[in-house]
């Protein structure tokens, strides 16, 4: 059974995280939650990581704040594709999150979304996930159009055509 | 025959690609390489695409500088997962490249990694290409091991214990 | 019939840029206005940009927050001037948007007016449209004469003169 | 006679603006070059701006480094169009000249390239100057044409398709 | 009959340097204040100047926000001292206004102080009119005595001595 | 008697730091709290900080924003460890307070921890205090405990495990 | 035996850093030094924290560049006090690694020095090991006044007193 | 006797600012000139402010890189005039001595000139000695009047004229 792991680092980055959780329901894509935190719970964090894998987690998210190590920490456990949400958490604007996020060293990536990128996370660990599933992929195309036409529908109701 | 596909925005981006290369290339994953720009061409980046995914591209590196758009536009012709590059190429250090990178609207995830992770593309792209191909896995793995030996070895060299 | 061609990169843009289609009515200056994405709807954007072109189009306004890719998308597909209007969309205060607009690479111009510039965006395009429109030019320069004698009256209010 | 009139802020300004002529050459564009600066020389400047206009300037390019007043400066003196390349001055790559270019206050817009970006200041011109020079036009698609079949051969020289 | 002349660039300006006018009223200190820009009023701006400057005017403040040239604008037509204060008035946290006000080119220097800082151009301004006015410089040593008395009232109320 | 020295830069400064005392006390360790300025009262704050040393001051906490000179200042006159709280007190974002906080030249260290970080604050001066204390070492270790448990109690509200 | 622990991110941050060795010997003071990454090498980094605690280190120092999370992984695994050297390892100036190692979440503080302060991170942990050892305290007290000799001679060398 | 009194916070800050020492000789302007640390010599810098002052110190210059406090801890012990000079002396492009040295708290201004700006601090603090001083006042203007000339020849060998 493929799901989506999702990690976040503190109570308090639950309501952005929770458009990403809304996103991979939407797809009926199953996925894990829980909290913990690189700081305050390695020992955790790295428990749940290898449990995760063996019960079939194909890809992870990690969401934190400020000195944002969580995704970098999920991806020194493991070969799994991580990708990380940088959240802003601090009065640097997320800033701080997205540095700490996105400058991995070399061997060591974490797929890094936009400050606050909850439901381009799900997007992304879907179109990874899709290509082992191809009902999946099907489903992420569809929603491409549908967001043209939501787009024109938009666009319908405010333009100007000379 | 799955495939990354590899796209730069301009000759001058070749240098620091070519390290991502030498690592598709070390773990013997196949790769297409082309030059091919979001603005210059963007006709040509289009057909591209279209046609690698056809022949089995099932990842996308793109990578560029400055108001670095290509990630971005290759993304909004496939649903499959496209890694960005963000490269240093005007006095900004790169910010402007990732920034324009990272920060994609909802419904259209860039996977960025760090400013010139050249490396970390290739990376990321295989650790996407492991979930179905176990030898890759068990690749990445292994890389992973000698890793800590060499850090263990270099070390070695300069270390002081008491 | 020369005309102005306003895209913006989503509905929820289209507030801001309401203040540009405020200027370029009172200058009685023509002007079509879409919605329409760079990453969404990749194709509905140069379908447009041509049509546009055709009837007559003669600078074209672009407006997006974030990864702002549409003017340079826009430029792309022309070689009519393009105006890009940077927005805040996100914690980075406009400043994702400000590179990715302004950091274009040589031969693919966009002309940047400031974070927000909404009202700019359609002075500039109104000096552009006025070397072809002398009364557009006289109106410009009423505009400025006008300016002065405002700021003249505003000072009046509250100036200390000795 | 129509032609594209340039001023930059100071001697150490003309390397890289030298880029910008060429441009402008390799096109038999028309244009004038001075040196004036909005805080050493502002009557100069202002004085030029009317002479210029007054013989035919139909677009101003404006280059300086640092607290880059000059194109603002140039802005307030006119209403044709004026572009604004920052310059890299200074410790802060440019930034500084990029934010004193681009935040213009309502009604006063300047057409900010990027930080260094002489090229793009000539192309920018010229798209204006073609709305009125249908020869003009023609050469600016061509060199769009010329730059694609460019990229096609930088691309061929490294490219690896499977 | 010396005095200080203050100019800021913009109506919106008012509420935030009436904090200078205030510090100067309590110390008595005499000067003119308009409302001139360096872009819409050009004209007005540097005949301004010379009037202030017959009528007894040792000090200029101009405030100004965004490309804030307003300050080096008074710099070109003075060689009097100038106080610039950069405001917010922008996304841009008036990093844009410090950058255009600070960054000024060898031989024409802007007295910076701090984003927002109303106050401090009036204590700069009273700190340079005291070199020749030794009632004022008397004032200036007692409102320094007078600040360290209020913190150290302030402390008393919350302080903790073991 | 072993004590923390804080010292605030303004009244101002309270509400944040007195989370700082918060923690300190939840610990039971002594501390003395004062505000004092590095400029408006530099005699003041030497004097206090010769006097907090000879009662048994082991290690310092100074708060200020903006140009937040106080923790270097207080350095200056100490060589007990001095932690530095760089606080948001501008449009700058804290970045201003962190930069004056942590950019310290060879030989004058200050620890520095996050924007507005009072809490961490008070737990470094601890840990460093517990060098000599076990028993507030072993309170420090149960304390790092209990917040794993608290941590495990958060997630078990919203958890989603498959 | 009290010690100091330093560790690295990498072989290639070793030259910056033997300048914190450098000053640890001429103090006399006792330090171990290793290689060990908080993302190549998890485990040998606990590991090891946990070796070093029982032998006697009282305080960490730990250098990193990029997503500098090295010091707050070791943070995560002692009570002791940790010392984060941010190095400038990426085209972002050393801002990845401030950002990173400073922005700790509450409870778990880095003492951070500035980018590229590999002196002062000596400086610092020597201050923290003084508070048990005189003979140090006394050390230090002789450096400073060492210092001010060194810059009065520094300074008779240039100076130009009237 | 008037004369500037110009300090730097370390000897490596000379070089930069003997461009300062320059223009006040070339205007036959008095000056002294020391090295003093607000860090490493608080108490000779305070000392030697007195001093200054009592001899005839009108205006003080203070430059300083990195976290620098030189030119507040000059302000902190004068109500003369403070003209600060942020240096680049780190990774931090002079940024951080840019904030911690504008960014003073109300009722103790420095007046900043730009990163590194050495000659612009001999030209404000001759702009306030000037007010005093009219054959300084006649020198200023006619150096005005010098640099017109020079950048018209500046101009005159580099300008293109139709």
């Amino acid at each position: 059974m493929d799901f989506v792991s999702i990690i976040i680092g503190s109570k308090s980055d639950y309501e952005t995280m929770s458009e990403c959780i809304k996103v991979l329901e939407s797809f009926e894509v199953k996925y894990e939650f829980i909290i913990s935190s690189a700081h305050r719970s390695p020992q955790r964090t790295q428990d749940y990581i290898q449990k995760a894998e063996e019960k079939g987690a194909v890809v992870f998210i990690a969401a934190a704040g400020m000195a944002a190590h969580l995704a970098g920490a999920v991806a020194a456990h493991t070969t799994k594709p991580v990708i990380g949400v940088p959240l802003c958490a601090s009065k640097l604007s997320g800033l701080d999150a997205l540095y700490a996020t996105v400058q991995m060293p070399a061997g060591m990536p974490v797929a890094t979304v936009a400050v606050g990128g909850a439901k381009n996370s799900a997007y992304l660990a879907m179109q990874i996930m899709a290509l082992k599933d191809e009902e999946l992929a099907r489903k992420l195309k569809k929603d491409r159009e549908a967001k043209v036409r939501q787009l024109e529908n938009d666009s319908a109701d405010i333009e100007v055509i000379l």
